[in-house]
Order: structure tokens, then C-alpha cells, then sequence
């Protein structure tokens, strides 16, 4: 099995508030995160690919349609955007790192899938919030 | 002479844009950082104070000191806010990576001169808006 | 199942030494590593805790309380100390990269698995002694 | 189970070519990678290794043999070369990055599994070839 | 004053040869970096620009047109390419480090001049070889 | 004038103690980097030459040979070492980053202006402490 990773960017606002709970239940559980007048941050997603290389072009994935299907569904849809207000499939979710690996992992399977060499599946994606704080989906490892 | 350089991080949102001009002229002029929903950076902040190494401590400022100032003077008012709106020495400008390192600079001149050995002043002050993009105000090099 | 990672740092000394063994068993084993006038570096330590993000709140763990734990169980214990004579914690064990990560897993598994979102908990402890050497303890990984 | 990583760099030409194909196949599927003329790349790989830490020792792994079988069977090889014209055990392949984390995974195999402590074992190799391509072989991970 | 700096990426081969002495000096003077083979590597470029900000943008450069001269005029002609066969402007000199980045300065002057806020001046190409090895052309600095 | 840099690492532990004050003095100027028992640091140097290119070779100084300076001069007497106990040429000298950079300079000067191209001359040492703190000695820079 191997493995194939592609990294890309984009820079957002984003703001940690749920909005079925009162505004001191969100002052006080997201502190800082919860500000109205939002914050942001540069985001570095990780995208990973699982399977055997094509025997033809010796890829599991072209890197370079990968980084297309990443470009088109989540960069031009995140990048110099407010995740709270403007990204159509983050609607109705907390934009917790957490929730956000999730939905982009669920947002671009279907066309890694259908990109990828035979049998070779969307693995993993991971979303770093800062240098210091990340969070992965990865639905079937171990 | 030795430079001593001290790093930190904040995250914030912001937005580019001339109150003085137009809407389309900021459309056209700032792109998509003119988004009204605002959007944001991890950014990073290098402050360089130049001078003799004091001969007790062998210090040309202390680090933890150095510290201490960037966190009161920048990090405090700056991280998980919105740089157009909340932070009172930011009123007025543009928060262009530019300005933004310009104004750092002259926030944190006095504290810092203060607290440096003998003869020692604030050099430059960097500020990273992406890994790819970054300004530095550096008022007395060639 | 979603991962989520807290990334810390501490700098410490230490010395690779098998008090068990004969100095020259030791010198030979350990080479520069078993100076006896001791040597150190700037640890990085990376926690990952593995689970389903809370519904109220988007967290697996909230990564302010993550870092609270790290900092009073580890970095207070650790940075700017001698690993072999002062940390409680690691008394009687060799402080290899290896040893380290496993002793940090279960000094913070309790209150990590305490603080998670329900049924999340601690997942890896991966420690770099330089960024050419690294360590993960992760026991439940296939 | 304590996985140990060495990471080691190597600087490289290479292009992506299948011989068995046509030219027009290989410059539609390989693109300005089929370049004739070869291109080249800083590749930087990691080695990990799994097991239990040596009770006298505390290793997995001593980290200085790693190294050193890294160095023998991959950088020594590899470092300032041609990977289609001047590796012998990468003759016959198309030097993917997927194709070249597995044939360095077989290359040091044996070595490594002498040297690693008791029952520990090479576990994968990753190998980046730019910062934000990367491939992972690792033949037993769930 | 005020330096703003863009960074981007090309990978290329190339090979350190000087055409107008024998073989064997070559080989003695550049080592394994005169591999007739060519060998490559993933070079970083760091452009910067020294000036006033625009009062009514608060740039000293927009970033986005910045960006596309370097791309236009460096990373085209450069990536996935052979720097001493196939890049016109760098025809006639040894592609070490320092003489790329000086070459790269005089392609991109006047463009860069051109496009800056009144007064502001290209001030240095950077460019780094490998994480270890960097040049740096900045022809007015004290 | 062009800048060249080579990069370097090398672990160490040190104190910071002024030994002709007593040691409540160095307990309060020096805070937990006083720590009796030593603690340490991955430093990383990085050496840069100014100079102008030599025509045959295309370079300021031969990276190979200002690595063997470093590696000499620096890495071989300071790597694995206590640096308050243990380097013959830091004796004397409180090890503040500000003061190793500077005794790095003097160290390697000769042989690396002996090495480097006609007129070329070692130009600064930085020497990074943490990720976050740095100190550059550069005499000669306005």
C-alpha cells in the first residue's frame, strides 16, 4: 500500500460560535475563538491518497489533478473567505478544525476516487489551523 | 554591533480596503483580500534590537523582556481580533502587511529602547502574512 | 474517527548513560551521546487524541485545555531541566527518544482521556530530539 | 509499539518516462516532468522503524546505524545522480515518488531488520519531493 | 524604509561545468556537483523590494503583480527545466547559486521597477540551492 | 556583492552563570536559564560570506570547503558538549546567543577569508538558540 500526500493553502476568517446555545455559553466555551468580529487564520490542508501505482505511469494519483480537484472544491470555495458566512457545504457546522478536515475529506472523495488509479481510495485529510494545532480524518485506519 | 531577533505569532482577521475611495476602486485595486466578510492570517512577527551585549549578562536585551513587550504591545491587542476594528493603533490605516509592520515598530520603539542595554535600539520589525509574503520596517539600513 | 494534534516545545539536557553498565560499555554504546558533562536540545512534542468531535461544541478536545495539560504535566517539568536528574517522572529509566515518548504518553493519558469529548482518547505521543531524529509511542496502532 | 524515525536528504535529476510507450503518450501523461532534458529535485526521505525499546539501551534502533545504512544504500547512491541513468536497483522503473519509496523500502529491508533491536522491524519510508508532494510506502498499516 | 519580499519555487537540473576549461579540472573543482548526468534540485527564490508605501494602497508592491512577474519571467522560463540547455538568459555563465541569483536580479529590474510604488527599487533576489546552501544578490546594501 | 550562507547544526548543553556575581544575582538576572544542572539547546549557525563571485568557478567560496571550516572550527568542538565546561575557545565568556555568535566569528574569519574567493570576506554569523530566538553578529553592516 502506498501512500500519497499533497499539501495546498488558503487564508480565511472563521469564527467558533453555535448558534443554537446562548452568547455566554459560547463566550465562555470558545473564549477568544467565539469574537464576533472574527479571526483567521492561513490553513494548510493535507490530502492522502492510499493505493497500489498504475503499472503505465507508476502513480497512484496524478499530483497534478489531485491538486486540481483540491483547487476547485476547496481552495477557490475557502481562500480569502469568511467559513462561517460563505462556503455552501460548511453550512450548519461548527468550523472547529475538527468539523472542517471532515467535511473537505467528504467534499472531494468522489472525485479523488473516480482520479485515481484502480482500486486506490481517498485516505486521509489534514487540516493545520496553525503550527501548532491540527486535526485528520482518516475514517478506516486502525 | 549584534542583532538579536525574537519571534511570536497572532491570528487575526482583516481586510484591505480605502475608505476614501470608492467600492469598486477597492474591488479592482485589493482583489479578493477587499472581501466585506473579512478573511484572516497566521501571522508571524520577527523584532530585531541592535547593539553591544551588555558585559554583566552578556545580553543585548533580554529575551524573556523582549517577550513580554511583544506580548503586551502586539500580541494582546492584536491576536483572535480584527485588525480594522479592534485595535486602537491600527485606526486610520490600512492593514496592508506594510503598514501593519510600520506601526508595530513605532509601538514597541520606546519599551524596547528602554529595556535594552546601553546604547542598544529596536532595528527592524518583520511581519509574515503567509510563508510566502512578508514586510519588514527597518527605518536606519543602507 | 478524527485526530487531533497539540504541538509543544521544551528545551532540556540530558546524557545516554545504562547505570547498570561499566563506563567503558556505556562510551562505547552511547558515544557522544553519554557525555558526561551532558548535552541537550530543543525537544518538540506533538499529542495526538483520537475521537468523535463533540456535537455542542465541534471538539474532540478542547486544544486550550490540551495545551494546559501538556504545559503543567510536561513542560513544567521538563524545560530547562536535566532529564536525568530532575524530572520526578523519569527517574530510573534511560532518556532515549524512545523511552521519553512513552513515559510523556502515560504521565498526561489520565487527565487527557479525562477532558476529551466522550469516548475520545489519547491516541500518540511523538517527541523529536532534532528534526533528523524522531520517536512516536502510539500502542493501539496496527 | 515505538516507531522510530531518521530522516536523511539527497539531491537529484530524474524524469518521468515509460519506455515501453510512445513519445506523444509520455508528454500527455507525464507533461513538463517527460522533459528530455531532465529536471531535478531536493528529495528528503524518512525512515521508520517499529518495535520495543532494548531494555539495555533504550533504542528501537541505534539512530547513528540508520544513518549509516541510509547513507550506504541511498544517499550514496543516489545523492548528485541521475535516478533513470545511474542507480542500478532503480533500473526498469519509471521514477515516480510512489515508485521510489517502495524501492528504497526493499533496499534497506535486510539491513535495517539486522541492526533494529529484538522483534523491531523497518515499518515505512516517505519520501518528499518537493514540500508539497510526498509518498509513503508501508506495506503493513491497517 | 520599508523591504517587502515574495517567495516562490521552480524545480530544475542542472551542473556545475565550466566549458572553457578540460574535463579534469572540472571534475577536481566541482566534485560530484560536475556529474555529467546532471543532477537537480528544488530552488526557493526570495524577491524583495525596498520603498515607500503607496498612501492611497499601502503597498510598496502589489504582491499579486509581484508574483506574476516572477512567474512569468523566472519560474516559467525555469521549472522542469535544465538551467545550463534550456533557459536563454542564463546561456554563457556556470549556474552556481550566486550566478543565478544575480541573473535572476537583471531579468526581473525593470519590470519590478516599473510596477513598484513611486521610488521603490528592486533590493535583493535570494535564492536558496538547498535548506543549507542559499545566495543572496543585493548589489546596494553596506 | 553577493551573500553567500552554508547552514549548520550542531546539540549542546550550557548555562548562563556570570561567575563573578553571586549566585542570587545570577539566580534573578538569569531566571531557569541558571539551572545548575544545565539545560540545552539544536543550534543551528548559519555562516555568510560577501564577496564577489571568482570568474572561472562561479563562486564567492566553495560551500564544500566553508562546510569543512564550520564543521572544524564549530561543529566538532561544540557538538555533544557542555559549551561553559568544554570548548577551549568560549572560556571566559558568558554563552548568551549573543555571545557565541560573536566567538564563532572570530573562530572561523581567517580560514574562511584563506578559503573564499579574492576579496571575498566572512561577513556575519547568526546563531538561532530556539526557533524563536536568534542573535547575528555582523560587524561591518550600517
Amino acid at each position: 500500500m502506498i501512500y500519497v500526500t499533497r499539501k495546498a493553502h488558503f487564508n480565511a476568517s472563521h469564527r467558533l460560535h453555535n448558534p443554537g446555545k446562548p452568547d455566554d455559553w459560547n463566550r465562555r466555551v470558545f473564549g477568544k475563538c467565539n469574537n464576533p468580529n472574527w479571526h483567521g487564520h492561513n490553513y494548510v490542508i493535507e490530502v492522502t491518497v492510499a493505493g497500489e501505482p498504475d503499472e503505465e505511469t507508476g502513480y497512484v494519483i496524478d499530483l497534478g489533478e489531485l491538486k486540481a480537484i483540491i483547487k476547485e472544491k476547496i481552495i477557490d470555495s475557502c481562500d480569502h473567505k469568511n467559513l462561517n458566512l460563505e462556503v455552501p457545504f460548511l453550512q450548519g457546522i461548527i468550523p472547529s478544525t475538527e468539523n472542517l478536515c471532515r467535511a473537505f475529506f467528504y467534499e472531494i472523495e468522489k472525485p479523488v476516487n473516480n482520479t485515481a488509479s484502480k482500486g486506490a481510495k481517498l485516505y486521509s485529510v489534514k487540516l493545520y489551523e496553525t503550527e501548532r494545532n491540527m486535526a485528520e480524518y482518516c475514517p478506516n485506519r486502525g
